[in-house]
């Protein structure tokens, strides 16, 4: 496959360049940086839409925050040096701090300071969306330099009513049922966590709807974690609820150490069945985890009454690497192969789905299999039987019964390897389409 | 917990006492013992009633036997000492044993006797209920000292139409679902099998009593094992069926070896989650057993037709330690800190069954915990986020299907933890009941 | 048992007298071999039918194919030597070949040449019947002998418009549920696969014929392999999917290694649970395989729109034994002991099937045993309860929810000695059938 289309190495390359040109945006959950960040996208995503929600508004039992800009930060010693520069690294400032021009002792510095003792090169990534404080984070040896005296800190920053924004990309298919793609788009300067998502979506988003037909229509959003994922449900709920049959959200997916899957809170959904087949058949060992392990946005699409059933294609999950959400989560971690292995992950899911079907052998016992040029016209020991088994075993299970994936994991073969066998059976006219719905064979 | 109401040491203690109290007597499926016996109890239960079913009264497939009445029983050697004496211990006599006065010689009186070559200082516990016979138990090592010769042995006891007895007592609750608890009164002198039994649910009846509120209501019997149970049941049958939704055999609770539980023939019932949650919580490692295991009333409760949901909670199961059904098995064995074991399981199991209830979130998607100040208003990776976790895990499963002992279960948390957790969601309107019907969940 | 009707030492003997009678023919689809076959059978079986289906009739997506005869086949080499000759092993024809008579160098004649490098004494079995070939078979060891130069091929053989032919044998039952016993009779000269599942097939319809009385319809058919079985379905569908409750193939049976059992597709019904409780209990160690597994007329009974719940007892399963599809499946191979074996399997588990039913306890809570002399009247640590416990699990499980092999595996022991149990407890009036539905009963 990898020498065919898509040519997954080339794509590696260029979204890692996406990446890198997003990287500098300081993003939160709201402002400028996160607008740039979706007009940037726009540009390789043509038809990538922007939503606009007004600060204030309620969304279920959350409120919009409000807008958020920042336009320098910094702690100057009692020499005038720069001792801490936002200009340097955004994750220097507390995310949404307020706004502060102060002189003080660095003993009430330190109760403004966030460190990692022992990740000592870091700068951790820290955030107080819901209640009004000002900070900086700092690399633990660097605060060790910081000597008694005091120091002046500084963050112009401003909080307005403005708007919580999110991009949304629709691609029509065959069906009204949609498939739902989620990433984030509210972390500042880190990699994995979080700009592997946007760019494997953009990419993914440009793959499906490049493919020759789509019986699924799709729908790609880049929202905000928590609030805008929030948002972004309770501006559809009805519309979700309805159609959504599958989906995904994808998070921490561009570096080059695990895959892994975390299933829907339901289990054995179509999701998490040809997200976990393709993830056997690709990647061979890959990390299960369940609902319990859950911690990005599937936490509101599966909460009870909203009960979507989307799982999560991550490569190393949130949490189990150590550069999670610090400074060293960056475009060294997040490489061209990782991202290029998150997106053929991502993509050989989709493409399981739509080949995802469930079929009923045409006539009553075995088909006379000879007479098609299918089944050797001699018997004998010395014959490999492979693939002939695989066929027959294909045309046992279907009955009505087992869908693609069931039978693939039935009969321990990759799925899409069977792609084209039932394609000829059709043809041959030994296999009709029994019936198509999705939720029917939900294990 | 140890240093609030109840005090189990304290109790413990209480009841080795009324255990100390009730050993002498001689019970036996019906007579006098089983009567002195009850009286003693309801002193320490105010309200325990004593139901009386005559001789002769068909109940199911069984009759209810005669009365019987031991005033005196004796071996005499040829010299006219006394080798055996029923004053000495009531064990032994065969229990419900016919009335002899015969002369006989050794090799004759070798029939009637009854001892244990493998315990050679234990006097077993041996009855004839359903056949008419005559004998006495004894201790190996005191019958390897009879000689031969002549001996005279006199039991002086009757048979004689009267009632069979057994103690209920009633404790209504909020709604007329009921647990029923249930014991047995029929052992002579013997301390685990069967005085732990009665005195614990004496205990835990006056506990339940004193809950500033109960769901449901409680019916505690103290029946003859076997016969009693199914007179009981022979009385009841239409109401225990509609009524009972839990309850347990209570029996062996009162050595300091094991805990154990088993399960109801059902399997899954709220009495066997409920009672495994609590041992898996408060005990740890204890022995699991099911129906086939059985061997007491659960015999009778989980028989085909009748079906009641009722597990048995005991410390060293009936047959699984040495002592067993000897006359070892006595107030050594049984302690005052065994006892207050097996009554703290049996409470703490009953108010999970109390507090046990299936709720749904109100609101969709997660609420927003830091309003309401139940989640840090700083992320960062150095806080500990346990309180926090299994707060949204809970929020996470109250989606209508879990109760809370499945919830419990699926997020491995002690149920108990979770019940002020619960409220505190409740007052903040964030969680309300779904609805109560406890047999919707069994698993 | 074994001293006991039937003798299955005797029946061994008689069933390979029977296999060495018949391994001379040369069968195939059809044909001479197969009438004469089933001519000899019948001679054992009174009553058994031959069916024949004309050449060129559909057979749902097969075609009933021409008949084949042989009269003679052999090669000379220049000298006239005959170095392959059918008349010494009919295995020597490549089986269903068309007719030759020409001359030919070796290296021409090597293209119609089929042995096994990795047996060199082994003449393999192979046939090629839905494309027109000519060929001889013969061993490695044999073939290496020839010179080069040239050669004469005859072959003698026909095709025409004619039948193919099948046998059937049925046994009315007291109700028109029927097991359906499957056999093939299109191997020549082998022994394993086929000549055991033949003569077991008509030694165990012997014997079911000599039951006293039967509740199932027994229907017994000994087809050519694949496209008799299809032709048996297609001739009889509707018939087959109304009154077909279990049965199986029988195929392998009669050598002296495993033991082993294949399970229906659908797995858990009654053919299935009756055969491997039989399997359990009276080999112990047997081989289970799966419907993944399959590789005889199961596959046409179990196939997606026929469903049948046909499973395969067998000894040592095709392909899993070294000598499979060669001269060396022969006669040392199977033998009277194994023959025994597999009868004894399978007359086992009809009988099973025969009393297995539903029971429901006709009382309220445990019976009183004692008065009914099923229960010591004296208690006792010292008595065994073995049989005793046997038959109060049997009652507590006596419920309407267990068939009797459901509830012989619950509690561990063998459902054979549990029918005379049964049949006193039905006696006494304590249990009553409580409905018969088998499918209901389907695990």
């Amino acid at each position: 496959m990898k020498n065919e289309w898509p040519n997954y190495t080339v794509l590696g390359e260029t979204m890692h360049k996406w990446a890198s040109d997003l990287f500098p945006i300081c993003r939160s959950l709201t402002g400028a940086g996160v607008r740039e960040s979706l007009h940037y996208l726009s540009s390789h995503l043509d038809g990538l839409e922007v939503n606009s929600v007004p600060s204030g508004k309620d969304v279920f039992d959350w409120t919009i925050p409000l807008e958020w800009s920042i336009e320098d930060a910094y702690v100057l010693d009692s020499a005038g040096n720069k001792v801490i520069d936002f200009k340097s690294s955004n994750l220097h400032v507390l995310n949404y701090s307020t706004a502060v021009d102060i002189e003080l002792p660095l003993s009430e510095l330190n109760e403004h300071l966030y460190s990692l003792p022992d990740m000592p090169s870091a700068i951790p990534y820290v955030t107080s969306y819901y209640a009004p404080r000002w900070g900086f984070c700092l690399a633990q040896e660097e605060r060790n330099k910081l000597k008694d005296g005091l120091y002046r800190a500084v963050i112009k920053s401003k909080h307005y009513d403005g708007f919580l924004n999110y991009g949304e990309y629709f691609l029509a298919g065959e069906t009204e049922e949609e498939i739902l793609i989620s990433t984030y788009i509210c972390h500042p300067s880190m990699a994995n966590n979080e700009l592997s998502g946007p760019v494997v979506t953009t990419a993914l988003a440009n793959l499906i709807k490049q493919l020759p037909s789509r019986k699924y229509s799709y729908r790609f959003v880049f929202v905000p974690e928590t609030i805008g994922a929030i948002t972004f449900i309770s501006e559809n709920l009805a519309h979700l609820k309805s159609k959504v049959v599958g989906g995904f959200v994808l998070t921490c997916i561009g570096d080059e150490r695990n895959y892994s899957y975390l299933q829907s809170k339901q289990e054995g959904t179509l999701s998490d069945r040809a997200a976990m087949h393709t993830m056997k058949s690709i990647v061979g060992d890959y990390k299960l985890y369940d609902f319990l392990s859950r911690g990005s946005d599937e936490r509101q699409y599966c909460a009870p009454g909203i009960d979507l059933p989307i799982g999560s294609i991550m490569r190393t999950r949130y949490g189990d690497y150590p550069e999670y959400h610090t400074s060293l989560d960056d475009l060294s971690l997040v490489t061209a192969s990782g991202l290029a292995g998150g997106l053929e992950v991502c993509f050989e899911t989709i493409k399981l789905i739509e080949a995802n079907e469930t079929y009923k052998v045409t006539v009553y016992c075995e088909p006379q299999l000879g007479k098609r040029g299918l089944y050797p016209t001699i018997s004998s020991m010395a014959l490999d039987y492979t693939d002939v088994r695989t066929l027959t075993n294909l045309i046992a299970y279907c009955d009505g019964k087992h869908d693609l994936i069931a039978i693939a994991e039935k009969i321990n073969v990759n799925a899409r390897e069977l792609i084209p066998v039932v394609k000829r059976l059709v043809d041959e006219g030994l296999l009709e389409r029994y019936k198509k719905d999705v939720k029917a064979y939900q294990v």
